[in-house]
C-alpha cells in the first residue's frame, strides 16, 4: 500500500485496525501467560529446595518476613554481584554502607515522619486492622465478580477501582461508608481510615523516653547517601556529575503483608543516587545506549485509558521529550540491559511513567520498570528524578550546605538577596536566643527572604522562629553581584531496585516443566546468576569413584566455582532432575570411563546434551561457561558428544 | 650445652632465664608497637579519605553509629568476598539470609531477653547513664595513676581491675559504694547497678501494644540459622556434619559506645554454625591444616597470671588436649589463615582461650582470635563450641525436633523413658487445656520425666504447666528398646567474625609512613582486599592524553577491575601520594611515550618501582596482580623497568 502512495486518510483506518489487533494480541499474550502459570507448583518447588521460607516458621512465622535458604541466598548474592559490576564498576560510582538505624530528625526532614503512611481502618468489634485501600479493592472486585450485581453498578465499581490509589483519607472514608463496607471476617462496622506510619520505631541508647534517642529503621537507603553528600563530593575531587550507590536492607511495617516476596516488611534494596547540575542533564555516554529498544507506557497513554506499550529506542524516547532528559534515559536503558542480562524476559518487561497524580510532588519525572508475573505487572525498579528536594531540605535543616560548585568560564551577573544584621541590637534584645534567630534567617531561601523583606518594610517588624524582630535589627538587601563560580544544589536521579521483587519475577520467568514429564521442573537461570554453577555426581556408589570426585572438587574449588556434590543413592537421572530444580546449569559425572582415562561427562541443564571432556580441562571450561565468556554451543563443537539415555529411576 | 649432656637440673636455671627474657622481649615488642603508633594521624587519613565517618554527623551524629565511605565500603566488600571464598565455597557451607527483625519468643528461648544485658548506673542528680564496669575501671585507673595513692592501695586497685568482668550486679554495687565512686561529670551520687538489655526493641505490625508483635533487631545472626536447622539438614540430603553461614548486620544498644569502630551499635557479622555429632568431633580435613603454627594463650596460663603466648602447631594443640577437638582446631587454623591472608600481621594475632568464669555456661570450649592494635588485644573472632544448647532449647520451646539421624551399622539397646497417657481421663478433666498438658509432658527431657515419674509414684499427683495431674491420667514408663537409628541433637561449633573490628585492625596493621617523608602515609593492603585495585593518571592535562585514558578505562572495566581515575591538575607525584592513602596497589600513567607507542608505566605502591608495558597487556597483568595469581617481582623480571623520579610537587 505504501508503494501505491495511498493518501494518509485512506491508510488511517487500516492503521487503526492494526493497532487494535496488536493491542488485542498483547492482551491475549498477557492473559495466556497468566492462565497457564501454575504458581502453586512453582511454590512447592521453591519450598522443597529452600529458596525461601517464612521466617521463624517453627514459631508460627511472622507475616511479611522471609528467610532465604542456600539457593535463594546465592541467587540474590549473584544478582547483587552482577549489579555491582554492571552499575558501580562500570561508572565508578561511589559505593557506601550507611546505618540502618536512623534518628528521628533525619526522617522528619525527608518527609517520612509525616507522609510515609498507609490508611488503616479498624474492626470496631474485635480491633482487627486492615489497610483501607485493600479492603475497598477486595470488596469492589467481589461485587464486580458477583453475577447478581447490575451492569451499571459494575461500571461504577470498575471506575472506583481505578481511582483507589488517588483517594485521601476523607474520600476513602466517604466511599467505604457509601458502600457500607464491613470488616471481612466478622461483618462488624469499621472505623474511619487513619494514617499509619510504616516505619519501625526504636530507641537508640539506654534512656527509655529520651526524645533525642527516638529513631527508626530506615525505609530506604537513600537518606544515608544524601546526608554524606559533602564527603562524597570531596572524595570525588569535587567533580560533577557523579553517583553514589548502596546495597542494603530497608524496612516497611506493612499493615497486612500479602503476595509472598512482593510485599514484605524487610527487604534488600540497591539504590543509586546520581548527582547532576539541574540544567545540564545530558549524559556523555548516552550514545552508547541510544539504540536500545524498550517498551514504554507513557503517562499520556495511561490517561487515555490505554495499557498497551509503545516500542521504541531510548534515543527516540528522549528526543521526543517523552523521557525528560538524557541522564534519566541513560539509566532506563541500563536498567533494561541489566534485567535482561540476569534472565528477565524482554517481552514481560515494560517501563511505565508515573502519572502526575501518583508522582511525588518534588519529582520532575519518574518511570517504573515493571515486570509481569502471575501477580500482574509489578514495580521492581523505580527511576525518579527527585530534583533538588532532599539535598535542599537537609541543607535547610542542618545549615550544612550540600552544594556543588563549578568555575564559570565567563563570570555572570546575578541578583542576590541577603540579610544584613545589626548584631549588637539583636544581642541586647534576645541574649542567648540571638543565635537561633540569626541562624533561622541565614538559612532562609530566596522566597522566604523576600517575604521577610516585605514584612519588615511594611510593618517594620516580623516573626522569626517565634520571636518578633524589628527593622532596626535586620534588613534584607537586594544587590547585583558578579559570580565567578556557579554554586548549586544538585538534582538527583535515583534508580532504586527492589531485589526481592526482581528475584521473585526471575523465578517465575525461569521456571518451566520438561516436555513429556510434568514432574520434572527446571529453573533455567542464566549461568551467571545461577545459585550453584556445577553439580558433581558419581555414576553410582562404586568404590573406585570417590578419589575422582575428591579431585574434581579440589579443582572446582581452586577456580572459586560454586558446586554441589550429590552422591546419594538415587539414580543419576533422578539426581540431575533434583538439581535441575535448583537451576544448576552444568553437571559433571564420574563414570567407569573416568577410571580408565580421567575423562568425565559434562551436561548442560536445558538441552540435557552431554560432552566427554578430560578432568584437567573441565574446571576451566565450567568457569568460562559460568561467567558467560564461553557458550555451550562452542563446547559441543569442540568436544565429542556423549550419548546415553538418562535413566529416570 | 645439649652436646655436653648437661643434666636437666643444671639446664633449668638457664631455661628459666631464657623464658623470662623471651617474655620481656615480647612485652617490649608490644609496648613499642603501641608507643610508636600515632593513632590521631591515621584517623586523620581515614577521615580525609572517607574510609568511615560518624553517621549523620551533619545532624550532630549518633554515638556508636558509623557510615562507611567508598574505600571503607569496598574494603569491607572485598574482605567479605574473600571470606565467602575461604569458608563457604571451600567447605560447601549453606549460606542463608535470614531476617534482622526477630520476634520476642525466639530471643526469649535463646536466653537473650533475660541475659543479654550490661550493668548500668544512673547519676542521681541529672539522670545521666553509665556502664557500671567502665565507670569502675576508669575510676580505678585514675587512682592507680595518681602519685598520691599509696602503694598498698594501688595493689588492691590493680587486683580489683583484673576482676571487674567477673562481678555481678550486687558485687559491683558493693565495690562502687565501698570506694565511694561518683558520677564523673557532676560528682553526684550514683544508683545501684541494674541490668540493661542491649537489644533494640520494636513492634512488628500495626497493633501498637499487641504482645504478639513484640520484637527486636537481632543481636547475632545465629538464631536465624538455628531456627532453620531442619530445612538446612534436609537441603543437605540429611548428611552430617555440615555448616550453615550468614553475613549480615546485627545490633547492640551499647550504653555508652566508645573506641571508634571497635564498639558500635550496628555492625556486620559473618557467622558459621557447624553442626556435628556430639561424640564425633574429629574432622576429615584436619590433616590439611595440622602443621599451621599459631600463638596460643590457654586458660591455664591466664589463671597463673601469665600473658605471654605459646607457639605451636594446631596438630600439637589438639593432640595435647589444650584445644578440645579436631573440628574446633580445624576452624581455629582456618581462621588464622584467613586473617593473615587479608593482611593481619601474624605476630599481632593470638588465640586466647576463655577461662571457665567467662565462658557461657553451655559452651564446652571457646577461643577468641585477638588482634593487637593501639587499643590493646581485641577480640575479633570468637570460636565457641556451643554444644547442643540452642537446638535443644528451640526444640523444647516449639516441639519441632531439631535433630539429626544416622543409621547404625549395628543396632543398640537403649534405655527409653516415655509417658503413657490416659487421654480420655485427661480430656474429661481438663477439656481444652488437655492439649497444653500433653504437649508439655511430651516435650520433657529425660531428667524432667524422671522427676515427674518420682512425683507421680510418691504422691499419685504432680504439677504440670500449672495444672494438677494424677497418676491415673499419665504414667511414666522405662523400657529398653532396640535402636537402628541414632537420633541426636547436634553440637554446634560457631566461628563468629566481627567484620568492623577486623577491618579496623587491618587499617592499623597496614598503615605506615614513607621513610624520609612523614607526610606521605600509605595503607599497604594486600592487593586482593585493596578497595581500589588500580589508579589511572595522565602525566598532565595535555590534550593528547584523554583518548588513551578513555581506552584504558574501557579495558579495565572489561576485566571487572575496580579503578580510579585522577586527572586533577596536581603533579603525578602528588596524585600518587594522595591515592597511596587509599591503599591503591597499582598505578598506570599515560605519558608522551604512550602517544608514540601505546606503552604505559605501571607502578607498585610499596616499592614505588615502575615498569613499562604495552596497553594491550596491562589490564590482564593488573587483573592477575589483583587476584594474587601474579607477583610484582615476576612483573619486574618480565618487563623493562621505568626509572624516573616521582616529582613531589
Amino acid at each position: 500500500m505504501k508503494l501505491e502512495k495511498a493518501s494518509k486518510e485512506a491508510l488511517q483506518p487500516h492503521i487503526d485496525q492494526l493497532v487494535t489487533l496488536k493491542k488485542k494480541l498483547d492482551e491475549i499474550i498477557v492473559a495466556e501467560s497468566k492462565k497457564e502459570f501454575d504458581r502453586t507448583k512453582l511454590e512447592t518447588v521453591l519450598r522443597r529446595r529452600f529458596f525461601y521460607a517464612p521466617a521463624f516458621d517453627i514459631y508460627g512465622g511472622v507475616s511479611g518476613l522471609y528467610d532465604y535458604g542456600p539457593p535463594g541466598c546465592a541467587l540474590q548474592a549473584n544478582i547483587l554481584q552482577l549489579w555491582r559490576s554492571h552499575f558501580i564498576l562500570e561508572e565508578q560510582m561511589l559505593e557506601v554502607d550507611t546505618t540502618i538505624l536512623t534518628p528521628y530528625d533525619v526522617l522528619h526532614t525527608s518527609g517520612h515522619v509525616d507522609r510515609f503512611t498507609d490508611l488503616m481502618v479498624k474492626d470496631k468489634g474485635n480491633g482487627n486492622l486492615y489497610r483501607a485501600d485493600h479492603l475497598l479493592e477486595n470488596w469492589l472486585s467481589a461485587q464486580i465478580k458477583d453475577v447478581k450485581t447490575d451492569a451499571k453498578l459494575k461500571e461504577e465499581y470498575s471506575y472506583v477501582m481505578t481511582q483507589v490509589d488517588n483517594y485521601d483519607a476523607k474520600e476513602l472514608g466517604d466511599i467505604l461508608r457509601k458502600y457500607n463496607v464491613k470488616a471481612p471476617e466478622s461483618g462488624n462496622d469499621i472505623s474511619e481510615p487513619e494514617p499509619f506510619n510504616l516505619m519501625f520505631k526504636t530507641q537508640i541508647g539506654p534512656a527509655e523516653h529520651d526524645s533525642k534517642g527516638r529513631g527508626f529503621m530506615r525505609p530506604e537507603t537513600a537518606q544515608g547517601q544524601f546526608t554524606n553528600f559533602k564527603k562524597l563530593y570531596e572524595y570525588n575531587n569535587e567533580r560533577m556529575p557523579f553517583a553514589s550507590a548502596q546495597i542494603g536492607k530497608s524496612f516497611r511495617n506493612e499493615i497486612s503483608p500479602r503476595a509472598g516476596l512482593l510485599r514484605v516488611r524487610e527487604f534488600t534494596m540497591a539504590e543509586i543516587e546520581h548527582y547532576v547540575h539541574p540544567n545540564k542533564k545530558d549524559h556523555p555516554r548516552f550514545r552508547e545506549v541510544e539504540n536500545v529498544i524498550m517498551s514504554f507506557l507513557p503517562a499520556s497513554e495511561q490517561e487515555k485509558g490505554v495499557s498497551s506499550t509503545i516500542d521504541m529506542t531510548i534515543g527516540e524516547a528522549v528526543r521526543s521529550g517523552m523521557v525528560n532528559n538524557e541522564t534519566l534515559g541513560y539509566f532506563l536503558a541500563r536498567i533494561s540491559l541489566f534485567l535482561i542480562k540476569i534472565g528477565i524476559k524482554k517481552e514481560r518487561l515494560r517501563f511505565r511513567q508515573h502519572m502526575s497524580n501518583e508522582m511525588a510532588h518534588y519529582a520532575s519525572d519518574c518511570w517504573d520498570a515493571e515486570i509481569q508475573s502471575s501477580y500482574g505487572w509489578i514495580e521492581c525498579v523505580g527511576c525518579a528524578d527527585r530534583s533538588a528536594y532532599d539535598l535542599s531540605n537537609h541543607t535547610k535543616r542542618t545549615g550544612e550546605r550540600l552544594v556543588a560548585r563549578e568555575k564559570l568560564d565567563t563570570p555572570i551577573q546575578k541578583n542576590v538577596i541577603k540579610p544584613q544584621f545589626n548584631k549588637k541590637e539583636i544581642g541586647v534584645k534576645f541574649k542567648k536566643d540571638a543565635k537561633v534567630i540569626v541562624d533561622e534567617i541565614e538559612n532562609m531561601n530566596e522566597c522566604e527572604l523576600k517575604e521577610l523583606k516585605k514584612s519588615l518594610e511594611t510593618n517594620q517588624r516580623a516573626k522569626v522562629a517565634g520571636f518578633e524582630v524589628s527593622s532596626d535589627m535586620v534588613s534584607i538587601v537586594e544587590t547585583v553581584e558578579t559570580c565567578y563560580v556557579d554554586e548549586y544544589i544538585p538534582s538527583v536521579i535515583e534508580p532504586s531496585f527492589g531485589i526481592g521483587r526482581i528475584m521473585y519475577s526471575l523465578l517465575e520467568h525461569s521456571y518451566y516443566v520438561r516436555e513429556n514429564d510434568e514432574n520434572r521442573c527446571v529453573l533455567s537461570f542464566p549461568p551467571v546468576v545461577a545459585p550453584v554453577k556445577c553439580l558433581v555426581v558419581p555414576l553410582s556408589g562404586h568404590p573406585s569413584f570417590p578419589p575422582f570426585i575428591y579431585e574434581l572438587c579440589q579443582l572446582l574449588r581452586s577456580k572459586d566455582i560454586s558446586f554441589q556434590k550429590d552422591d546419594s543413592s538415587s539414580s543419576v537421572g533422578k539426581r540431575y532432575a533434583r538439581n535441575d530444580e535448583i537451576g544448576i546449569p552444568f553437571g559433571i559425572t564420574v563414570d567407569f570411563q573416568t577410571v580408565k582415562d580421567k575423562t568425565v561427562t559434562l551436561r548442560e541443564r536445558d538441552s540435557m546434551s552431554q560432552v566427554r571432556i578430560h578432568m584437567d580441562q573441565v574446571a576451566n571450561i565450567v568457569a568460562s561457561l559460568a561467567n558467560a565468556t564461553l557458550s555451550w554451543n562452542k563446547v559441543t563443537e569442540t568436544f565429542p558428544a556423549f550419548v546415553e539415555q538418562e535413566i529416570d529411576n
